[in-house]
């Protein structure tokens, strides 16, 4: 079997992330490559690290150049997929990298985003309860955001299982690549270098709804999130330090249970060893995410630190995921847990 | 005036950012440079970019070659400078780098550092309230923990104007070289590098009960405090991301009027303008420290965050400023707020 | 078809990188791994990265634990091939990372590595002119450096089509990794993060032999190789920078037509369009070597550019790479041009 | 004695680095603070490491905003500071970063840069032979650019003294400060970080000519210089490799001690001692260059690495150099030899 897939966006990091996936998939033809300001550019100068993609021409992102694929997979600016996806065919199968589908609460996206909410669609993070079946066989897939996934991951057998309160904390350092490609002074080599900052503080972080959509959807009921992005000076990655109040008598050893029970059949979340911490390095390129949980005895509190490979597992390794649940396709097709280390 | 001064530990990134500081500072001669194993060698192969002291010879670190100075600075590993400070004249100022007196508590030292308590001295932290004048003249300091320095002065405001529960999250993102110059394979530049990773999770890592001490004291009672560092790829800076719950109806002014009060006067740390969030690369090689505070509405938390170079104002130039109030000179001679950026 | 590799030297860079395409090689199935002082050890603590070995325990190196497997790969430091190569089977493919039997001239083993001499095998650059059909069915492989792959690939072409006297300047940037895992001071990464050094300086780099073989083999006479290799701020990659006289009125057309001659058929190595040079990352996890070439003028100089990733093309992916011709298979098994970018 | 400074360009990387070095100047105050796009901008904003200089508003860059003082610096794109020094008073010591004033020759200025030529001011670089009394006094003055002060520097000692053939291979790797601050997507940091790249390859860099125009000065005669820059992963530092063919028996001793005569009293130029080779760490935001030499017997060329770094003595800090010789200061006011590191 043989899948046509177009890429909206391939000039970008999402778009280029699912490329790089892509090219390594057994059952995947890849068809257009659109772009918005770099139609008609040579993906091998937008992109050099996709060697066999090197002679192809960017076409405009349409309706028309995306046509007659099985699958499209959309890597745009939000805002931007709403209009595009409703000219799509409904058998074909559409998955945003986006955002503009992954909010249920149309208040939410016009707090957080502005504009029309241009709805929700089932929502890629196969890993969360009951989610996987939702995601079998659907023709409209929304990719969750980088740091909702590991954030997300991180925190849910905790709350799910009752050990905490529902008020989380959580303070996140991204490697660069999550904002973006769009030349924004702050951004440059120079500027992110040799620095650590902090941004989007005090709620006001897009990421933040998503967070709480996806906890208060396993907790059943509302949930608290105090999110805190930070900037490090990698290109990819995300290290996510998640924590909550403990609630009775949990311990330590309760608290791993609940985290190795609730990702024991999980192929891309692994449980560390015990006292072994999470780093990015080792999730880089790779669609798997590493978590460790602990209890701090002095200040009741569980601390879990979850890691994810922005790109890869969080937005293009994951849409792949979601690709092959589509499909009908093994869930783990043309996606790996071996990190590029060091 | 000209005081001399002698560096133990000479070698070390502590010794090297003091001497850094010293060598241009206006009051001070440069006395004996001590190592331990690197006795003997010369600073310029170990310190190449003290060219100034580049054809220094490391003397063996004994009471012998630190005897005769105005001055003694001690960075040397955590239990080294107990034994050998009891053997400095009384009135030799001593300055510890290391964590030997800073804790007042016995038992806390045992368990988190072992062996036995070398007692406490004047803590070097003169912007907690009612410090300063503890330094001034003193003959015996201990400058604070990097980690520390960051996270009390970005919450102390916070915590001493009752805004917030005595209940503290902080996760801190530090450089690499506050874990020090021994070789030591998980801090080799192909394992930092393109890397974050959380370690000392739950509360054991020994800078917590600093902070909790700090907070204590300000708060006149007990303060919970979790805390958990995190590495990632930069040689210098530490960036606190501090949380609290809210009490009542505080606001984001309240917050930044109680933090703009407290540091009205404090020549090193600055409360950044509303809306402009602290960046390590903003106080590189600086004794400053920059903050910014904010609510967060729907988790009602106040969040606080603080950036400090963690061998400066976190290590050598908090020394120096204590030499400074300990000399009676004035506290920003030799030291500055201006970072190395880019 | 599925061959049993074990892997001596699990715990180092070479070993790690090899396990991390072995475990994407679908022919492979992967037998003991061995470790030196890390014997007993859980590789899953040792390299996090390789999640399906994690449980695996390293074995000590020894004839014994390596015997009855189809291929071995040695990566292990020089001098401990030889006398480990020499108990294994004449039947086992043994591909060895280390540089034990790359030089062919006793004396200039001894030169710069000192010690016997254990011999040479079969030098497992296939691009090499000539060489790939040496390596077709061969039972013992030396795997090339990794400096000594990029700089040969970016000059090979012009030397053997007489455009330059043979009197090649090579200078060269490297990441961190090819410097290996053992902990040492000035590998630390506060040392090497915003850092450039050069080291190994004047020809006494123990590549540099190496690099003069291959050119001189091509050449058929004597070569001339200033080689200088400098350390810069990232974990993995070198770029290459090669010049050489021009002879005659050979013109950037002439440079470029004989290096698009030379890699035509070639399925890892690429020579960029014209006007693109080459970057690290664009190669890096991959075993893609990026080439481009032009003429300067002025100084009558032809100057070429090529890139590798050290640890795969230059390490682990060129071991795979000789294992796949060792053994007939397709000898881009396994492997991938497609580089982890951005 | 306060002399009254304007910086024009205060935004960019220049200009920052000649205010962070001018708030700590003894003999300076700073007056005018210009802008192109960003006059009205608040420098806190834009520079927020120079604390002192938070509240100051950005001027437009016109002659009047700068009228009044007695030193301006001009850290502007080239082609603007020729026609605004042309308004500026004689009286004014007018120092120009950019590339305006540095070629002598029109035909090499249009060829590498385009549009009229200004004309030539004298050339900022005292180290040169016989330059420093041209800038004594001078009231214009031509800051080098970053890689030809280097380069330079770390070549002349050994064509003056006919050590090499006139026929110089420089390779040189710099941070990414050099680029300036304009927001370009090949310098975001996602692009930087992890990757080392060539460009201006086959003498077609700007800073080609400067390089070859300084060492023909030396000469006096002509002299063949390849230059190759590369872009690694770091903001601060060049590295520059170069080599030339030896001439006669020429040895490492010699090359030594000609390097060692030439720099004997120079300030800030520091040979280091045998065996240790230039690492760019050791200079950061210092005015210190550091150079080693040696021979390659083998190859019979001689090999010398400079290092500098490129905001500093590659620009802000040659700029506060040339104002203390302007206005008859000691030369190193201001200035220090000591870098920050690690």
């Amino acid at each position: 079997m043989s899948v046509t897939v177009a890429v909206a966006g391939a000039s970008g990091y999402a778009g280029g992330e699912v490329l790089r996936l892509l090219l390594g998939h057994p059952d995947v033809e890849i068809g257009a490559l659109t772009g918005g300001s770099n139609a008609g550019e040579t993906l091998g100068v937008l992109q050099p690290h996709l060697g066999p993609l090197a002679d192809r021409v960017l076409e405009p992102t349409t309706p028309d150049t995306l046509a007659g694929h099985d699958v499209v997979v959309l890597g745009l600016p939000h805002g931007q997929s709403g209009p595009l996806a409703a000219q799509l065919g409904d058998q074909t199968v559409v998955i945003d990298c986006g955002a503009d589908y992954r909010l249920e609460d149309p208040r939410l996206w016009e707090q957080f985003y502005g504009g029309d909410h241009a709805g929700s669609w089932p929502y890629g993070l196969p890993e969360l309860p009951g989610q996987r079946e939702r995601l079998r066989g659907a023709t409209r897939i929304a990719v969750p955001g980088c740091y909702p996934t590991v954030s997300t991951l991180a925190t849910v057998p905790a709350v799910a299982a009752g050990l905490v309160e529902p008020d989380v904390v959580v303070v996140a350092a991204s490697g660069t690549s999550g904002a973006g490609k769009a030349a924004k002074p702050h951004l440059l080599g120079s500027e992110v270098m040799g620095n650590a900052s902090a941004y989007g503080v005090g709620g006001v972080h897009r990421h933040t709804p998503e967070i709480i959509q996806n906890l208060s959807r396993v907790v059943g009921g509302d949930v608290s999130v105090s999110f805190t992005p930070t900037l490090v000076p990698m290109s990819r990655g995300i290290l996510a330090t998640c924590s909550a109040p403990l609630r009775g008598g949990v311990s330590a050893a309760d608290a791993r249970a609940a985290y190795e029970k609730a990702y024991a059949d999980e192929p891309f979340v692994r449980v560390l060893p015990e006292g072994q911490w999470p780093q990015t390095q080792s999730v880089l390129g790779s669609n798997a995410v590493h978590v460790q949980v602990t209890v701090d005895e002095a200040a009741r509190r569980l601390v879990a630190v979850g890691v994810v490979d922005n790109l890869a597992k969080g937005t293009g390794g994951a849409a792949v995921q979601c690709l092959n649940l589509a499909l009908g396709l093994d869930e783990t097709t043309g996606l790996t847990t071996v990190g590029l280390a060091p």
